[in-house]
């Protein structure tokens, strides 16, 4: 995934060293993530050599990187910005670390940073506290500006256009992973730089929320699939759910599909500023339970996205910060009927300076399909 | 990733269970990952939600999930296998973990697991110490049977017929990016589930062993373009490089990439059972040094490959471990002249009992394209 120019990074690595004495850090050790990409323009390979950005309270942000990776980590945004520290196959990452950051206090973590890096870390720092950077991170990532937002714009048309294909080829006599892996290519047609997951569930297994696209052939009686498919742009990641229908839906399809529509259209118009989160939740939950689903609507109502598919803020009960301006998120309720269907309705919104805009286009109607 | 039948969970689930004695590990924290795919046949999203399959000295195994993932975990392997312990949206999943481990000893952890789950289980069994379940893991993947070496095959299969079709097409005036793009939708086509990666490293960027494919237009200048992808096949990964020239090829580039071929061609002759691992590398570097570059060539000879690209055994300096029938991994020398250009050849070998046979078939011939 290669970002747009235009993302400030040396201001973003700046601010994260700013806020290091407020966190009560004495460094951050940001592995291969949408952090690393996030703070340095470096789009690392997720693999098993270390690779990490060393920030601390005083001194200059060092980027630790294997040797066979530092033409790479040059060509990026970070080759500008940072001082390159690199270790040869066979060599020891970690006795370097040791060498810039204190054995004691607090060290912030990134979130994804595999248990294989973060246990070597632990023994070469053995007297640091180790905990997780987000506190950090997310204050930085979760109000996109408007130049990220243009990005997961142009991630959510081409899903949007993607879905639109798949909906006219029609589904009947296809298997479930055969119409994953043609999402798969219709993303990339529709411009994405990379597609990145495409549930498929027909009948019974639309029931199940997160299903894996199986050899299931989709056929006419199959009056509600859910399709929950995204790719990148520059990054940024699109995530977009529509449920259609193989042939007329009966009414109780239809029924259901229109309350979920009807409670991802209240929760829409629950996005502005200062609403706590777990509001925009709540609203969607309301209209489901009012129509006698509520122990069918089986999760949170969405997640924020941005760099990852899945990062602050969550669009959950128990989440009570305030939305603000720039943040951007899922808004996905569903109704799932153990062995018969399941709808759920899926569009990102970012929020305003007065309400919210859908970055999503594709119709919410329920589509019948061939 | 969806795995072929046949594969045998419940044998692998019980013989890691009683290397935990030896291991002197309490217990298996086997979070989204090969891991998990290997030992349960569950394929669980790497998402924010923990997810973890535990496994006790005493006491049956047990996959901890989230609510919204009970069905995708139960329609899996692991479904018939485990029992599936579920935790919903705004639950502590770690309080559960708490219930089934001792606070004491050492527990193992899968190399993947995130940060994020990894601090959430130190807090909630402050008193274990956690380890890698390497040792464990790896001593169970390592050795692929008959069943794993075929998928592995297949997922060669299709990336060589993906290097045969994106030569054919030739790169002239193509963008590295679009070219990336277009191996993703090959690998596709040629029956991969899902493509993986797809290195393009044209002119002087070939020199830089993990290029990230760029916006640079390919010409007929050059003579040396590194190609380097892959895809997965029932779980199973592949990762082929050839490196073409776009028009004839001068002398200097010919002769490099014949040094490349007969260094990759020494090491594979190498390989055979109780040949230690490093003696395969130092045998690659040899044939590389002789020819007067041995400082261009700046990584390892080799990895493993399996459900990960990357896993043991590594064909590296340091790793005296002997080669044993069933394992497999890449042979993979380069050549790397700074600002100028770069050659890589790369395939896939298993152990036989007496040798060693290559699962790619693509020529490894200097190939002229458009």
């Amino acid at each position: 995934m290669m970002q747009a120019v235009g993302h400030n990074h040396a201001a973003r690595l700046a601010r994260a060293q700013d806020q290091l004495g407020q966190a009560d850090l004495n460094g951050l050790l940001i592995g291969p993530s949408a952090d690393l990409l996030y703070l340095a323009g470096y789009d690392a390979p997720l693999l098993e050599r270390l690779t990490a950005l060393i920030l601390r309270r005083d001194g200059d942000p060092v980027l630790l990187v294997p040797e066979l990776e530092e033409p790479r980590a040059a060509a990026s945004p970070a080759g500008g910005l940072l001082h390159l520290a690199v270790w040869p196959d066979g060599g020891d990452p970690f006795e370097f670390v040791r060498g810039l950051l204190p054995s004691g206090g607090r060290l912030g973590v990134s979130e994804r940073m595999w248990a294989l890096h973060l246990l070597g870390l632990q023994s070469a720092l053995a007297g640091a506290k180790f905990v997780l950077a987000t506190p950090v991170l997310s204050a930085l990532r979760v109000r996109k500006d408007p130049g990220e937002i243009e990005l997961l714009a142009r991630a959510a048309q081409a899903a949007d256009d993607a879905f639109g294909l798949i909906a006219g080829e029609g589904l009947t006599g296809r298997r479930e992973n055969e119409v994953s892996r043609r999402l798969f290519q219709l993303l990339l047609d529709q411009g994405c730089d990379s597609a990145a997951f495409a549930i498929v569930g027909s009948g019974p297994n639309g029931a199940s929320p997160h299903h894996e696209a199986s050899a299931r052939i989709i056929s006419t009686g199959d009056v509600a699939v859910v399709l929950d498919f995204g790719g990148r742009v520059g990054g940024y990641c699109s995530d977009v759910t529509r449920t259609v229908s193989v042939g007329e839906a009966p009414a109780e399809v239809r029924e259901v599909h229109a309350i979920v529509r009807e409670a991802q259209e209240a929760a829409f118009r629950a996005v502005r500023p200062g609403v706590p989160a777990q509001e925009v939740d709540r609203t969607a939950r309301r209209v489901i339970e009012r129509a006698g689903y509520a122990d069918r609507f089986t999760h949170r109502t969405g997640h924020g996205i941005g760099l990852d598919e899945h990062e602050d803020p969550y669009i959950v009960e128990g989440n009570d910060d305030p939305l603000e301006p720039g943040m951007c998120f899922s808004i996905e309720p569903g109704i799932y009927l153990p062995g018969r269907f399941g709808v759920r309705i899926e569009d990102i919104v970012a929020v305003t300076e007065d309400g919210a805009r859908r970055l999503n286009h594709a119709t919410r109607e329920l589509v019948i399909v061939g």
